[in-house]
Formats: structure tokens, sequence, C-alpha cells
């Protein structure tokens, strides 16, 4: 965390969004005060979520788990929480739909309290296996507005939603919702060699960043664009060369 | 082709799509008979398509490339070819879109002269990149209903669209509309190893095919259930053997 935070500092950039595991065995609390320090603003805490399951104590457990999530992201002093909803293959996803929006609901006193927010990412299709029950931007600003919260909005990341034939309209939507809480970007690459792992620097796949970048801005969004490259490839790269690619590519691409 | 027919029959099999590939050096108009021979009824010719580039001349190819496939399908004997429509991932989606339109409805006069039809197939979200455009059923809708011609329908693979909560409405527009032309089955794994070639057989993986071919004949399909199994994993074993889960995993989960 001290190399990450010093050499994001270095390079220029201003926020960060905190994984999980990179909190496991230290003090949030500390963690928080040692970004501010580096000057990089917390820009959310990666993930709450996975609701659904076809058992009930697995559901109950998974909203304690929320809980959790939200004390940590309070203490490292991240204002928003991401949230990969969860899907259960042993049930329909209608069900697992169901049981997303009663697990957001069930946690959002708690939300409420910790004075954070949830921002519902909708994964692509091709995770609606095990990961996410909702897959498209439609679906989460249609839980939106089920749930009525001003704690509960999306987080709209390219790689997963660029396909969309509906995205400009359901971006320009969220925005009017006040719902566009986070905007996530990487490129998708062409090949693809793998379902998690192969994602892209801007400018080396087939994303119109720009493009969406534009739509999610005139919808009223200003706040980071985070760049959230999974990849084999380039996490087995010299990550001084990574994060100079990253830069460089956000620069030109995005 | 002749070992194929031969197994496919002794398997009780009734139906088969040809592929482009198996045709290659050969008659089609005698494989047709060689295959009517054996009792098998041609479903299918697969497969047209790939519409959209960024250059003319190369539209203009794809368009001459489509009307060889028209012909090679009406000699086979197959009332249909299924499209796999292309995108072109140098230009945005939505031109790929329009150019897919201009496509099918330059060939149209070409496939009604033939009297064979084109069956739209909307693919997977995750070929949005390079292979089609069209990725959901409601945009395959969509176009047969700008095109308004009885030979343009849609081809429905439960791998492409199950994660889709629209479907079971979009499958209720497609048979109103008098165009679901043909059905595909297999299984979504989990984990899924790679993007093309790791599909599973019925039951193994997490789509509700059973529920999905019942609102598929609720529309009034009453076409074959054609299998349809990329897989690497299913190539490499012996083929009697994949021939023999096959129709076992047809009549368990199907």
């Amino acid at each position: 965390m001290e190399v990450a935070a010093g050499k994001y500092a270095k390079a220029g950039v201003r926020g960060i969004t905190v994984w999980r595991d990179a909190l496991e065995g230290r003090d949030p609390a500390a963690v928080g005060a040692l970004l501010k320090d580096h000057g990089l603003e917390v820009v959310s805490y990666c993930r709450g979520g996975f609701f659904p399951h076809t058992d009930a104590a697995r559901r109950q457990a998974a909203l304690d788990d929320n809980r959790r999530v939200i004390d940590e992201a309070a203490a490292l002093g991240a204002p928003l929480i991401v949230l990969v909803c969860g899907a259960h293959p042993g049930q329909p996803l209608e069900e697992s739909r169901r049981q997303i929006v009663d697990g957001i609901a069930a946690v959002l006193p708690h939300t409420e309290a910790a004075d954070v927010k949830l921002a519902i990412e909708p994964l692509h299709p091709m995770y609606a296996d095990d990961r996410s029950a909702i897959n498209t931007l439609r679906q989460a600003n249609d839980v939106c507005d089920q749930l009525q919260s001003p704690s509960v909005g999306v987080a709209v990341d390219v790689y997963h939603l660029w396909w969309d034939p509906d995205l400009q309209r359901e971006i320009r939507r969220c925005g009017e919702g006040g719902n566009l809480f986070a905007f996530h970007i990487c490129d998708w690459k062409i090949p693809t060699t793998d379902l998690l792992l192969d994602r892209g620097l801007m400018g080396e796949g087939c994303i119109p960043i720009r493009t969406i970048r534009g739509w999610v801005e005139a919808a009223g969004f200003i706040g980071f664009c985070e760049v959230e490259i999974f990849s084999s490839h380039y996490w087995s790269l010299d990550q001084d060369t990574f994060m100079q690619k990253i830069t460089q590519a956000y620069l030109e691409h995005s």
C-alpha cells in the first residue's frame, strides 16, 4: 500500500479505489490516513455485494458481510462502495435479481448510518453465471428507481457496458436520477483471451471510450475516470512500466 | 460428411445443419442428396453474414460472398441460412448495425429468388468486437420489423441470449412476428475458460434450457432443437462417445 500510494502520487494520479484484500490485516483508518498523506482521494471501496444464494443462511451471512464492508469503508474514509451484486447459478436469474434488491434494501439503514453510498456495478453478460445478475445499465437504473434512496447509485464501467445499444439513453437516465456515482475505463482487446484477466489499456481495443466519457460527463458526472485493468499480462510486467503505460494511455485515449 | 451422416442417422438424429467449410471442394447438391438418403433433414446452412466493414469494396465483397452462400444453400437443399451478422471494430457499433440492415436488404432479392430464408442470429455481447453487432433478441426483432420480409427471421441460441432480462418477452414478439426460424441449445459452463470453445452439454451449466425451450414452443416454434457445442474439450474426445453424451444430455436436460 505504501509503495502504491507513493507511486500513484508521483505519477500525478489523484485518486484511488481500495480493494478489500489490500486492507486485510491492516487498520482501515490508518490506510485512509496514509493515502490522504500522499494527496490521494479515496474514490471507493471495492467491493460489497454477492447477495443471492439458494440458502437463506448464506444470504444472511452476505448481509452481515456487507455491513462489515460498510464499516470498513467508513473507517477508511471511502465515500462509496462498489457492489458486484452476485448471482447464484442454482436458481433463475430473476430470483437472484429479487434477492439483490432485497439485499441492498436490508443494508441500506447501515449504509446511511455510516454515511457511505453504494454503487451497483452492472457486469458484462458473460458474468451472469455467478458474479452478477445485473448485466445492463437499464437493470441497474431500474433497481435505483425501485429503492429510491439517495445512497444507492451506479458505477458505469465501459468494459461491461460498451456493447449495449441503449447505453447513451441509460447513461442520461442515470444522471437525471442523480445516480451516476462512478466511472471506470479500460479497453476490450481483440481477441480477448480470458474472460476475467485480459483487459486492455485505453486505445488497445474497440471501446469508444471518449464517446462514452462524453455521455457520462453530459449526464453531469464530475468524478474520477478510474482506470481498472485486470490483466495477467500487465500484472506480470514491471509495475513502473505499467504505470507509465497507463498514464500515457489515459492522456491519449480517454 | 459420409461418416457424420451415418452416425447421426444411427443415433436417431433427424436433422443437421451444414457448415460451409464442410462443403469445401464438394458438390452441394450431392451432399444434400447424401444427407437425404440418410434420413437427415437439412435444417440450415451455416453461415452467411459479416456485412460490416469500414471499406466499401469489402462490404461489396461481403454481399457477393453472401450471394454465393445463398446459391450453395439452395443447391444443398437448405431452407435457411444462419447469419452471423458481423461487426467491424474500426467503426462504431451503430454504423455496423446500419451496414447489417443494408447488407441483408441488398441480398434479399437473391434470397427470395433462391427460395431460402435468412436467420439473424443475435450473438452474445462478448462477440460484439468483431463477430456481431446484433447482441440481443430485441435488436434482431427490430431488424426484422425494419425489413418486413417473410424471408428474414431469427435464430435463437440459448448460449447467446439466456442472460437477457427481456428474453421471454422478445421470444414471444419474435413468434408473433412469424420470425422464429431456428433454435439452438447448449449450456454455459461455470467457469467458462474460453470465449469461443468451451460450451457445455445441456445440463452442465446454468442456462435454464427447458424454460427457454418452453417460451420458444409457446411462441409457436415447431422446428428442431439444434444442439451446437463448440468445445475444444468435447472435440478432442472420441466422437462416438461425444455423440452418446449429446443424445443423453438432450433427453435429460432439454
